[in-house]
């Protein structure tokens, strides 16, 4: 059994990361932090674990999880406050995952221009393994520290990283389009968040200053060595989970629907969690699952991609025990079938 | 044109009357009133009323109403609260509609029981008129202050006074089931009304406790001169308005549902807004009016009894305005059509 | 009092057509049809009216319309049938406002193309004023036929025309992104209309196919003289009403956002259901009112136009009520308030 | 690994069922009939098991289960279809937990005025163990046919029978009042169901003429020995999954809620699944799992017992998966954590 700490546990991500855990085998979480919650139960929290765990949220304390002998931590902080307890954590030999977007970003400039502070640990940005283990997984295997992606990414890398790689689409402009349920908003009320407020209603919200816009860039540039643009505006869906992002962009000359649904199949044909579907996918098709299902069609000259998750899933806790059993040669599905 | 003033403007209740009055071709809303907003304008609080108002959140002041040459208040503050501002407006000959619950019950120790405050004007409680038309149209139309029912208590008062006045069922237990829309906790984000908390979600809350409770045992009181003894438990729905209230008693010796749907049927074949219905009503048949449907069924040997509204119209501002009909002579159906 | 038949009457646009009807001061709704509802109340389809309506639902015939001295009607048919409807309406002398698509296009030969059935009624193809009045107005109080636009095509329209006339933008490719809730699937139930199917999702449908691309781009060649080419992609929103369209374009040379901002802003100053709004609207805010909501954003060297309307009101009955009041010459918002 | 077949396997409790399967680690799913669906993918309809699994419909053949080595079958067919297909496998060695109500209930009489359909299999009626292992475990494990229980009757029985047995609560009158997701609606679309009907509203149906009435008071009788009268009213939820159940009784003289809640935890204390709250259950607190929240409130002299669970687990197929594992010596909660 591999003792697990995890670092802000009270929100729905961590929520979801226990869930998980609950039915891996191999793992134990002993501690699960929260400075808001200190003291209580978390099942109090997360009622899912009532009756199954007797788990209180504590302070994040290294020695507190040097002492729990953590030998794998999962971190959900705010960024920049999740890069200072991943150092020590690292410093300290223990594993870490983190959910933040401190290790997301190719370089230190970026993160500071687009997140507003100055980054605790700049040395790091940039060597991080990012955790998509579809794109990234030798690296993944061999490091201590995996970037968990960002939700609204992983729909736009999933299915845009095989084809700009092989030149089969134009870079520039990728549009892409991305509807979240309302969980990917996190758990702190807020007016617009408001149950009256939210339901029944879209809206689009960060038009064009949405930090998964760069970091959807980024990752594009690193795994497909080319310069993407990408136009990224998210909306808010009168549901709790699941994204669906629909993606503008042309082909390269000469590449039609095909030729692009064949690329994604070879990429994907052995993957457990990507599914290349023939009718475009629900949200619901993919909700309390650990799946990525792509659609491609066309309109006109443009190619048009759907990538369809379940935001706390797939774009959170899900792959970050993927993460997990790749850091500790799990099989990559335990515990997320 | 009634110049009306409206105190404590800023939340669903208030939404809601401001677009009922735009309506209403006999007034004009001269006064909004909210200490959080002043300075803002009301269309940046009720998105609905933008291009069609230029009226802008003021603090409450009777000078200002008088200066505005104020005819009739609406006023929706918090209880206690609400009675220091209706004293002011009475004292200077404005009319009001008092949307809080302080002049609602029969006397001030059952109120000050349940509210847990000193009652700012006790010697009113008692003596007005609660704003229920169908059954105390008389009394509303000569007076300067009315008010104005509780969402819950319309829902059950309605089918029941008629029922208990005429002494077709047993007054005790009364045992009333009330499922309702979330505008109906108000305006403010609290953690579980956030909509990943609220939505895809029932629960019971304030069993035993909700102040409505006696609400309703204390107007039924005073309709029928009986002593009902009413068990009311309330629930959160997800969905943005409606209540429906299901309602289980037993009738007196030998009456059956014809004699109960008759009685019912006489009491408001000519009331504009209450239906009887063949079919039990959904919440969705009466969602953005001022009807309140009835439908009564039994089983075995007990009556069932289905009561629908709008909890923002006829469960607040629709009434509000059947009342300020009546204050002010106009047909009772002015605006609410 | 304009006395009004309306043809296909126990869909949702007809049901908020009724409503709408029900506050106009200046008509009475005299016969509504219904082939599946025959002999049944106008109630049992449309709660709404209960205790107001005695109207049953009959056949159409265009004596019994003739007959009831119906002058206006709305036709609410499928295509085609609509159009047989229209021609035994206007050889009569009455004057219709119809909801198909069959007099939208500019051409036989693309309505043929995309509908699969041969038009019935050809040679007024092309001839119909597209009944946006902010566009069309003066020839809409000219006609006898006014043909009432799609749903989606208002929301892309309304943005788009200004900015396309005026060359503000590059008319190719023009993509738009589209969210609707479900009553814009109609009343019949659909194994993906199912609440559980639909509830907690989004997907997107009729990717390239849908046949309101081509409304819009022939609607803006006719608005604006130019060739856009659309990219037009639909997605079903679990709610029951709204339609948000996210629209990316790229400026012309030079062009900035204020540029843009300003045209539209000359464009809708007086329009009185025309709202520019200075953050990105949520259909929230359209619901029930015959308001489209306009926002302009920029996102790297795109144009972002966000536009917000309620499908049934201004994207369907709203609209066709605005259309009825041109042709009758009633002030363009009455009923609409 | 125990072969398992599923008789009806179209439908959501099938769907769930399946999903439970698919983590169980000693059952391999060999057979899924559906006769519509007849020679489909099952991830045609259960998107969920789309790359882990090429099972296929087919048509429910005793012999064909006899081939593929069947060893238990779950039956989810109508009922009365449901006992004929329970025969033939009973018939030839194979264990059936079947979903319907064929065999819940004590007598040929009762089930045949309330199913108006007379009974294929009379002499097994009155014979067979009501599914809820928490009231009637022992009989279960002796089994080779278990009538899994009705979604409501669970959230009945679960809280009442322990306090009814020991003659804390008065069995006459039991008034239970339940509000339902609407996937315990089925699969099938209807008119009121539709997602624009149904979505948004509150609907009470089937007042004193639901099924589940007789059921709860004949499961009752059973285990109670006493002679309950139940008045049950359910009602659709706006949301997919969960049943919350508001009952209202009042407690035999003397006895108080510290006793009514000392008799459910001493029942309960040890039971995987049943879990006492100290605050209302929300539904939300038990989707997705096999959890029975229990609280216990008072109201004046009345008690109140609210129940939650989510109707397509604890309420079909993660009680139908409790009682495989009892059937089959695993331990209880194999596959339900």
């Amino acid at each position: 059994m591999i003792r697990i700490g995890i670092v802000g546990a009270s929100g729905y991500t961590a929520g979801e990361l226990l869930k998980i855990l609950q039915r891996h085998p191999h793992v134990e979480v002993v501690r699960a932090t929260s400075r808001q919650n200190c003291g209580n139960s978390v099942a109090s929290s997360h009622a899912h674990l009532a009756k199954y765990s007797d788990l209180t949220f504590s302070t994040f304390e290294i020695q507190d999880f040097l002492d729990a002998d953590v030998k794998c931590a999962f971190t959900c902080l705010p960024h920049a406050a999740s890069a200072k307890a991943v150092m020590q954590l690292l410093d300290h030999g223990i594993k870490v995952i983190d959910f933040s977007a401190d290790y997301r970003l190719n370089d230190v400039a970026t993160f500071e221009q687009w997140y507003q502070v100055t980054h605790p640990d700049p040395d790091r940005v940039g060597t991080v393994p990012y955790g998509l283990p579809e794109l990234f997984r030798d690296e993944i295997k061999a490091a201590n520290l995996v970037a968990n992606p960002g939700c609204f990414p992983t729909t736009a890398i999933l299915p845009l990283a095989p084809l700009v790689k092989n030149e089969l689409v134009m870079a520039n402009p990728i549009i892409v389009d991305s509807k979240s349920g309302i969980s990917g908003a996190g758990r702190n009320p807020k007016s617009h968040l408001h149950f009256p407020e939210a339901n029944e209603s879209v809206s689009a919200y960060s038009i064009g200053t949405h930090r998964h816009g760069p970091e959807i860039e980024q990752i594009l540039t690193r795994s497909t060595k080319s310069n993407p643009q990408v136009v990224f505006t998210p909306h808010l869906i009168p549901m709790d989970r699941g994204i669906l992002s629909t993606i503008y962009l042309r082909p390269t000359s000469g590449q039609g629907i095909n030729e692009t649904k064949l690329c994604l199949e070879q990429m994907y044909r052995d993957e457990p969690f990507v599914r290349l579907r023939a009718t475009p996918p629900r949200t619901k098709d993919v909700i309390n699952s650990n799946f990525g299902d792509i659609h491609v069609a066309a309109n006109g000259d443009h190619l048009i991609l759907i990538c369809a998750i379940d935001n706390l899933v797939k774009g959170a806790s899900g792959a970050a025990v993927q993460n997990f059993n790749l850091l500790f040669e799990f099989p990559e599905t335990t515990g997320l079938i």
